[in-house]
Order: structure tokens, then C-alpha cells, then sequence
């Protein structure tokens, strides 16, 4: 263990579990060459099928006569309300919008278990009403502050006792992370690894996977869902010379680049300390005005937003609308259900540069405010946008790096995958994750609101809430599927 | 440094320059015997007068016709609005409020620079409206982000540049911190400390003070204001035998018990790693529920709030009630204005409970969520309320340890002083601040919202945001004039 390693766990040897099952890309428990099979046949066992409705059939839910919020008849749940932004942005400064509302939270838990010395995760075959492609694979529970208290009056949650105070696991991950702040209100969730020495019954959707087999499956496009990548990415990459020869395994150093491994070790080769990091998220937490003021449904027409029998949307055709499905499914807690989703119009892009910096690798990153943001800025990927939204925007009001992006040569593309938001609250919410190599000669000087970091302390600020927004760690979990 | 240092700061000369600094008790540059003096003089140079007013006399301000939250005319500054709570607490679950809501960080900064190698810190003589005694001893800057984008249209804020992008100073501390979540929404501040090696112009109200010097300050009631208390707790303790020697005065390590040294060296003597107590703060911040929700300030009538000429206030005579002051003062950016304040009708009390725990000296803290706290629970005192609320309550609601704190005996306790809040919003906001030693017979099995951390813990959470709430700051800074 370095000084640095202890950062983020001060057990040595749960950092040498993650890094073992790491290396294992195979497991007697479910052998890699069987997954796609087993994953197929879960996924013909839940016959489902997710219809638009009218809001005038959306069982259950009902528009607020005095706010025109949209909520459950319950209380529970969620609710559609609006939102009032102001900022000091120069391009669109001030805007209404609605946005999802759900001041609980929920659990997102991978349970751990070792066989034979190995660390094996509990992986799901789930079904969520957004997905683009039915069933994903999903945390061990996903379980909203609502399920776990029996709003739902549906089946009990699998595994939930595991992630519950009294329980007699070992807390490998354990952190309330932010979610996509442009349609979520201050949304939180907990994200946890927890590791268990008792027998686990293995349901049927269920199949215990290393960490190395995960890893590869984040090359396939719209497999591991999103609340299954933002728990994964709080997991170490766990590189470490000294380590490897400990586990006897030093083949693997071998399949990365030395500026790989600097870059996740520690903090010897970083451009910036990490108290400068931080120093440079305060300064622009500080300093950038985001004043976002709840406001009821109704008044988000003065923003340029429209309500159909079908749909909320904006008069530009941007952006997302909010809609109604009627859920008809078997493999959720209850078999049907109607619900609203946020539906995005267009497919966002988030994209890395990465590029060696004396030696060491580093991800250039920014400081990005989204509407719900809960904390002001967190630390977001280069590119983070709908392309389409800046179409015909002047170049100076476009992203950064937006077009280096999107021009990008072949040769410098270390992973382009298509992926999947939350399925439980957004319909058909996809994603380009985009991670480029640059050379040496992209240029070190950035705008203020953009910095170089090194993957080891990305890593370690996710020991804490609130630094990496949900994009960033979702990619943060695909990078750990290349390097 | 050791590996648990380098938790706080990479820079081991930061935390030796600290440590030096707390060494000295007095400086050539304000001599200790004279400081009293120097002080008397700048209260005495600054006649200003606070009276009361109604609010039909509160000139710039109005009472919003719609809402009823009161705010200046510009937008700016800070409004009065209501606040809808509701909790899944036994004893009054569901409450309003009025709060305040001031959307925007502002800097609490120190001025750092090194004499003949020795850390001074610029410390002002400050008047505001709130204090008890007119003048307390205040940070370099104090600034709100409207004082410096310029809105108070006074007086520019001296010494701002060093605080400011592109200054040419050491960064010691950059943290954004929480302010009092009973009274303020989501208020936090940009708590700061820069080292400069530029010449400074020391103006009237200002002087250089080793940190030894502060901590000895803080042993006089009503002296150092909170928004200095808060800076302060961020900087280390910085106790450490090897640094000791290293300076050549190891008769400070006869000051501190054993224990006491333990406690603020690093993780090996802790009851609780620092993750299971990160862990332990996440499982309350996820289970306990608070849902807090703006309402117009006319609505807190029925939470049982009344308006008056002068003031609004509960009906049980309990809690705050917020009123309007004439301020006519010399030393303020501008000259006079007048404003709403918020004042507590009870002193309160912040205590905390410490005991040796094999060997290494542990702090009792709670997990604790108020109304306006922007993250959910935040680590606080042992004990933290106005004793007097619950002068009626039955037992099994009065706060946990408070009959324990108020009778302890007096050889138990180590500081006992009078502190006041925030002068620039609260009126004679005033708390006891006690600090109990408690014997080895003290239990150690707590409630579940309380857990046993280190002095060193807490401060290693202080390089982060919202993790340790303003009150439980503030009393840390008071230990180190004690430890």
C-alpha cells in the first residue's frame, strides 16, 4: 500500500480483491462463453411491452389542479414539477423547465461475495421500462426509498436485507452520488458494494460475474445499465505494479501503458495536486451563479413549453419531452404499471480527451452546473451535450472540444459505444461514450472552467458525494473496460 | 509526514508552517500584551449605534405583495421566504418556518504571511449589526458575492485580490462550508486561507497574529467571530511528535496528554476506520427523511408564525423571530443601512463529549440534519439546541446527553465559554460552548446517530465539503485552544 492508496481505503487488502477479479476476464460460477445465452434466455423469460398513453390514461397519477405538477396519487414516487434557472452564462442565461422531483434516497447495491479467493459481483438481469433494448444488467438492488419502505405493496426487493443497517457484510463502497442534473432535481443515490461470507441464494435473473468479466461486457453497447456503471466506476482500477507481482499475475502489467499506470497509481505524475483540483471546483462552485427556484408545472409555458395529450415538450423541438407509458411486464416488483418518463429528442454525446502529460496519462475534465445540480458544479466529462441543441449556435457559444470530438481521427478513438440512461426514469435516453487519446501535441492550456486530472484522483475524490457527475462516472466505468 | 497526513495537505511544509505558527504565543509583530489595547482602540475609533425599527421603517427592503417574503429592492443581499419541513422524526415531524435564502457563496478568507519564517495571519477588528458587543476579531475578508460584484456599491473590500483568480498566492485552505441549516437554506461559504509573499499594507483595522496567538484568543468570550472560528477549524491541528523535534521545541509535547496526540496524529488509534464512519454518515443521510420545500413566507402562519409591526415570531414564544435594524457605523463598507436580522429568543448550547478510548482521545459527534442543511445530516456537536425548547418535552424526546452535559462536574470540563453566530445576519446570537472530558466509565455504545470519531478524522473531512455542520466547526476551532 502507498500513502496514496490509502486515500481511498484504509484496507489494503480490499483494493488486492478488486484487483484480482479484475484480472479474471473468465469464472467457473458463470463461465464467459455462456453469458450471452443465459443473458438471452432471461431476458425471452420476461415477455414485456411499454406503450405511449395519453396522460388522460395514465392510471394512478394525476396533474395537480393548483400547480399542474404531475405526481402519484400517493404522494410517492416522483413528481414532474417545474424549475426556474438563472445563471451568468452568456448563451441562454435564464430558462424554465420541467424537471423530475425526488427528494429521497434510493440504493444502488452490487453484492459481493468471494469464491475460491476470488471477489465475484452479483449482477441482474432487469427489465426497466426505458430501456431501448428491454432487459440490461443491472445492479444486485435498485431500490428507491419508496420500494424499500413498501410503497410499492409489490414483491420484496431481492437481496435488500444485505445493504440494510444490522447487516454482517464488509462496506467495500459506500458514497450518495449525484444524477443527470438537467432532468433530475438535487437526485441522489447511494451507491454500495458490500461483501458477504453467507450463503446467497441465486435467483433466477441473477448470475455472480469477476470484476475482469464486467469490465469486458462494457464494450457491448446498452448491456450494463447505468445505475450498474456509476456503482462500478466508485470501484478502483486498481493498477498497481506492486501488486501485481504480489498476486503472482505480472503478465497483466504487461497490457498497459506505463502513462496508464502512472496515472491510476498515485499522485507522483499529476499535473495538478489534488488540493488544487479541489481549489479549482471551489473557485468555480464559488464563483459561477446558478440559481435554480422551484416553480409549479404550470408556469414552465412561460419558458417556451407545451402540453399535449401526450406530451410536454419545447416549442423548439429541443431538448426532451415528458410523456406516459403503460408498463406490461413480469420481471418487476408488480407486473403492470403506468408511469411518466423523461424522453430526450436527441442522442448526447460524452466524450474524454485523455493525453499523456510527462509520462502520465490524464483526462481533461470540467466544471459543469446543471440545473438540478445539488451542489453547484461537479466535475463532468470534456463533452457533455446534445449535439443537436447547438446546430445552428454560433461557434462561440458551442462547447469546447466539441468539434475536436466529433472530427476526431480513427486512430485516436479508444472506445465509441453507445449506452443507455436510467431505464426507470427516462425513455430511450441514449449516449455516444466517446474516449479519446490525443497526442502530445493537443495543447495543455485550457479554458478556466476545464482542468487535467489523472485517473487515480478521479478515483479517489469518489470516496466522496458530489464531485464526478453521473456521466462522468459512467465513463470513468467504460474507461475501465480499455485501460 | 506520515502516509495519514498526506490525507490533508501533499505539502508537508504547509502543515509545518502551521504548526510553528501555533507554537507562538506572541509575536514582535503585535505583541501579545498589547493586543488588548490595540483592540480597545479600534472599538472605540468605530462609534456605531443598532436600534431596532419597525418594519414600515426598514427603508430598501419590502415585503413582497404576492409572497410575503420580505427582500431588498435590488434582488440582492439576501430574503426572508418560508421553509415546509417535513421529517420521519417522532417529536414534531412536520413544521414551517421561516428562513433564510441567500442563493450564493460568498468568501471567508485569511490573509497568510510569513515574518522571519513564521505564518501571520491578518486579522481585522470588525463591527456588525448582530454582536453583542459591537467589534469582534473577524478574517481578512468577508465578503458575500454581492459585496464583490459590487452591489453593496460602497467601499471596495481590501485585500479581496488575494482571494481572487489569478492571484499570485499559496492556497492553504479552499473549502466550501455550511452555515447555521436551523435558520440559513443551503447557505455555504468559501472558506479560505492564502499565503502571500507580497508586501501588505497593513490598514487600521488590521493585524498579523501567529496562530498560537488566535488559539489563545479563543479562550475569551464573545472575541473571535464565528466566520474566523470556521477558517480556523479547517487548519490541522497539526500536534505531531516528529514535528516536534523537527522545530526544536519538544517542551510542547509536554502540553498535550498522550491521548490527545494519538487522537490528532492519524487513523491508528480510531474506534472506526474513516471510511466505516463515512459509511456510517451515508446510511443516516439515506434513511432519515427531510423534505424541505420553499413556501411563501405567508403561508409559515400556519405553522404558527405571526407578523407584527416589529417582528415575526412563534407563537409558543419559542425558536426566532426575525426583525429590522437602524445601523449607523463607521467601520462597514458603507456608512449606515438598515436590514432584517434573525434572532434567536434563547441562548443556545453546543457541547461536545470527549473520552479516551484505549489510549487515543475520541469526540462523541451526532448525525444531524437541520431544516435549510443542503446534503441532508451533517456531522454536529454531542449536543446542539436551545436548551430552553425543551424545557417541556418529555424525557423521551429531549435531546441525547443533554442532562448529562448541563450536570456535569466541573472537573470534567475543559472550555467553557460564550461565543456568538454570525453578527451579519443573527441578532445576539449567542451559544454556550463546553467541552467535557468524560471519564473511562462514560459509555461507549451511543445511539445509532451517534458514533465515536478522532480529533484527526474530523479534521481530515474539513479538506471536503458539508461534512462537519458550522456549529461543530466553530467548537473545534474552540478545542484547539484547549488541545
Amino acid at each position: 500500500m502507498t500513502a496514496q492508496q490509502q486515500l481511498i481505503f484504509q484496507d489494503s487488502s480490499v483494493l488486492q480483491d478488486f484487483m484480482l477479479s479484475a484480472l479474471l476476464d473468465d469464472s467457473p460460477l458463470t463461465p464467459t462463453a455462456d453469458f450471452a445465452a443465459w443473458f438471452a434466455s432471461r431476458a425471452d423469460a420476461h415477455p414485456f411491452q411499454v406503450s405511449r398513453v395519453p396522460f388522460a390514461e395514465l392510471t394512478g397519477w394525476r396533474f395537480d389542479p393548483t400547480t399542474g405538477n404531475l405526481g402519484h396519487e400517493s404522494g410517492r414516487f416522483f413528481t414532474i414539477g417545474g424549475l426556474d434557472v438563472r445563471t451568468d452564462r452568456t448563451w441562454i442565461s435564464h430558462w424554465r423547465q420541467p424537471i423530475i422531483v425526488q427528494p429521497e434516497i434510493g440504493v444502488l447495491g452490487i453484492l459481493a461475495k468471494k469464491f475460491d479467493g476470488i471477489l465475484h459481483f452479483l449482477m441482474q438481469a432487469k427489465m426497466e421500462p426505458g430501456n431501448v433494448n428491454t432487459v440490461q444488467l443491472s445492479p444486485t438492488v435498485q431500490a428507491t426509498r419508496s420500494n424499500y419502505m413498501g410503497v410499492h405493496k409489490g414483491a420484496e426487493i431481492r437481496y435488500l436485507e444485505h445493504f440494510a443497517p444490522g447487516r454482517h457484510s464488509r462496506v467495500l463502497v459506500d458514497a450518495l452520488q449525484s444524477e443527470q442534473g438537467a432532468w433530475f432535481l438535487h437526485k441522489r443515490n447511494r451507491n454500495m458494494v458490500v461483501e458477504t461470507d453467507e450463503d446467497v441464494m441465486v435467483e433466477k435473473d441473477f448470475c455472480w460475474l469477476t470484476l475482469g468479466q464486467i469490465r469486458g461486457l462494457l464494450r457491448i453497447e446498452h448491456l450494463v445499465n447505468m445505475d450498474a456503471r456509476t456503482v462500478l466506476s466508485c470501484i478502483p482500477v486498481a493498477v498497481s505494479a506492486g501488486s501485481h507481482s504480489a498476486q503472482g499475475k505480472s503478465a497483466a502489467s504487461g497490457e498497459f501503458p506505463l502513462s496508464v499506470l502512472r496515472s491510476a497509481q498515485g499522485e507522483g505524475g499529476a499535473r495538478h495536486s489534488i488540493s488544487e483540483v479541489l481549489s479549482w471546483l471551489t473557485e468555480l462552485r464559488a464563483r459561477r451563479e446558478l440559481i435554480a427556484e422551484r416553480i409549479p408545472l404550470t408556469e414552465v409555458r412561460h419558458g417556451g413549453w407545451q402540453r399535449s395529450a401526450t406530451a410536454i415538450s419545447h416549442e423548439s423541438g429541443r431538448y426532451f419531452e415528458v410523456v406516459a407509458v403503460d408498463v406490461q411486464a413480469g420481471s418487476r416488483e408488480i407486473a403492470s404499471w403506468r408511469q411518466p418518463l423523461v424522453a430526450p429528442r436527441e442522442t448526447g454525446l460524452l466524450a474524454l480527451i485523455a493525453r499523456t502529460v510527462d509520462g502520465t496519462l490524464h483526462i481533461l475534465v470540467q466544471a459543469r452546473a446543471d440545473a438540478g445540480s445539488l451542489n453547484g458544479a461537479e466535475i463532468a466529462p470534456t463533452v457533455h451535450c446534445q449535439p443537436a441543441n447547438y446546430r445552428d449556435v454560433p461557434p462561440e457559444h458551442r462547447p469546447h472540444f466539441l468539434d475536436y470530438v466529433e472530427e476526431a481521427e480513427p486512430h485516436t478513438i479508444r472506445y465509441d459505444v453507445m449506452q443507455s440512461e436510467e431505464g426507470g426514469r427516462f425513455l430511450h435516453a441514449v449516449n455516444r461514450y466517446l474516449v479519446i487519446e490525443a497526442g502530445e501535441d493537443f495543447p495543455l492550456d485550457v479554458p478556466e472552467e476545464y482542468c487535467w486530472v489523472t485517473v487515480y484522483q478521479l478515483t479517489s475524490l469518489l470516496a466522496h458525494s458530489n464531485y464526478l457527475n453521473v456521466e462522468l462516472r459512467s465513463l470513468l466505468a467504460c474507461t475501465q473496460s480499455i485501460w
